[in-house]
């Protein structure tokens, strides 16, 4: 698993008084959050002591180091290595060409809600981008040299490289959004695609549509395949192939290319479920070319709840995914890894979110 | 110099100014005893300080933690010597919020540009945002433990703690644009800001312009003070202050407020030099809600030739700036820092561009 490798401290032999306290915090080894409980203090604050007390008063200094005694926190000599190693930096890694980083509204969201939230605990986000295998390779040796001490794997392909390695442990990651493949091995923080993509086809059938049709993203990326599922779990027999097409990526261009196509093979279709705004914005695009009046004509239903949704024609009802939440729950299971103790994957609610398109 | 395994290493070779031995053995990565030393404590104590700071009184923890920030120790240094060589990547550190990032499109030119140099030579690049103080310390605390060989520093502003420490030797560091008050200290690739704006003020008096103002940037950033140096040059004595006007950054909105301040203080401006395109984007907005018609009655030269310039309505005559070659150039001298090997400075010519705004 991942983590393993990361700095744990462990109470073993460090000092026998410590010894009691160890086992009452049920035979784990004492964290850096035992140690902030027990002196009264921000984590933040235990880690600036433990990188050289950089910003710290000496009254948190002593109640700090006196708070390491009482819970035998200790960072031992393999430890050292990271402590010595331990860069207190975790990589925010995007294995997509730069032009996505920059036009992707999720992005931003990401990298801005995963920079607080690391700044709060003391650590540094570094952005790496892996567009190619090189860089890919690039990356893969920088993280296994120790220069971060964790990654945020921010997006996802089916048989990425990334994947397969990071799942083979040794390096704390975490993923965003389901790893395809690789669910049980790579922890993972997730929006509930697949749910959301059922309330929002639900919906459109409440609305009293017939001929509901779907934009699928790329369909090697879990926002791709887990609310293409969705879309059939409540369609069932009437998810018609000539009803579905998938974007080559999650690009506006993409989602005209798409729409453009079902439109092609599916002139009937009278509403549309695009799996993000992204795409929807595209879609909407190619439905005011093709002269389709929308939501008269067809109703079209996103998925994110961008910044983007408000300023579309018409506004774009979508599923809210709770992404600064995903951002924040992926730097916490992160730093759960890096401090050694066990993680769960979480997946997080959606929830409908009704404009002007549907 | 950055990258031979120590933590804090010598500028080294990097830089004509540090040459001596004398300054050599100064400039050496600090130690253990260093610290001891400082602190007025045997190295024993120093140990237990960074081994959890069992058996430390809290005098003496004081004390070696304000030792190890003056001496600049830094702890990841042995795990530097134990990865063999270098980390083979370069930080891309950008001292502003995220949101110039994604918004100013010199960013992301400088970003590709560099990312694909860096791979070249098989480099990783890892951007690094330093909004604030604490974020600040947090990257020279990265940069200083030798996770990276060095530093692109993409803007810079007048006594940035930054200049002042990476001038201060010890870490391999190329700055964007001039590095006010520390052009002597620390190398940087610059478009030729100040004879780009002479250009620009120039060609406004060619077309018969005679009450030329302008807009400038930040006067605390090189791009800010050297084009109003430029514009001065031309204009002497006809440089009225009520023609001045300095923005607060260089975004769309402070570009309309200078612009609308400008209005309201000079309404017989008949030009106006704008010292980057995202502010002259700004000021046609100005201009449009009073009235102006541009170019007839208010010529508007831009600088930068950013992908904005075309899109502008209408299209904005501007300074070319060789961003692309900016970028290449930062690499190719850093790299040569790194390598140990003198640098210079390098100054980059600009060009004029017309379009349809002067």
């Amino acid at each position: 698993m991942a983590g393993d490798g990361a700095a744990v401290p462990t109470s073993e032999g460090a000092h026998p008084k410590s010894r009691t306290a160890a086992r009452r915090a049920q035979r784990r080894a004492p964290t850096i959050d035992d140690v902030a409980l027990a002196a009264g203090v921000s984590r933040g604050t235990v880690s600036r002591v433990l990188n050289g007390g950089h910003y710290v008063s000496p009254a948190s200094l002593t109640a700090v180091t006196r708070a390491m005694r009482e819970t035998g926190y200790v960072v031992n000599q393999s430890a050292r290595t990271l402590v010595t190693g331990r860069a207190s930096a975790v990589a925010f890694v995007l294995p997509e060409p730069q032009e996505r980083l920059f036009e992707d509204p999720n992005f931003s969201v990401l990298l801005r809600t995963c920079t607080r939230a690391l700044a709060e605990r003391d650590y540094s986000l570094v952005l790496m981008l892996a567009e190619s295998a090189e860089a890919h390779e690039r990356v893969m040796r920088y993280v296994r040299s120790g220069h971060v001490d964790g990654v945020l794997l921010i997006s996802t392909h089916a048989g990425d490289p990334f994947l397969e390695q990071l799942d083979r442990g040794g390096v704390a990651a975490v993923a965003c959004g389901k790893p395809l493949g690789h669910e049980g091995g790579l922890p993972y923080v997730a929006a509930d695609d697949r749910e959301g993509a059922r309330q929002m086809t639900r919906y459109l059938l409440e609305q009293g549509r017939t001929r509901v049709a779907t934009i699928t993203g790329p369909l090697d990326t879990p926002g791709g395949r887990e609310r293409l599922e969705g879309y059939r779990d409540v369609l069932g027999r009437r998810a018609l192939k000539r009803r579905i097409a998938s974007a080559t990526d999650f690009s506006i261009e993409a989602g005209d290319a798409a729409m453009t196509d079902l439109l092609a093979r599916s002139p009937d279709l009278d509403a549309v479920f695009v799996a993000s705004d992204l795409l929807a914005a595209g879609a909407l695009q190619a439905l005011r070319r093709a002269g389709r009046s929308v939501p008269d004509e067809v109703a079209v239903g996103g998925f994110d709840d961008s910044r983007l949704a408000e300023s579309t024609q018409p506004a774009l009802t979508t599923v809210r995914q709770p992404l600064e939440r995903v951002a924040t729950e992926m730097v916490d299971v992160l730093l759960q890894l890096i401090a050694g103790e066990p993680v769960a994957s979480r997946i997080l609610p959606t929830e409908l979110v009704r404009r002007g398109s549907a």
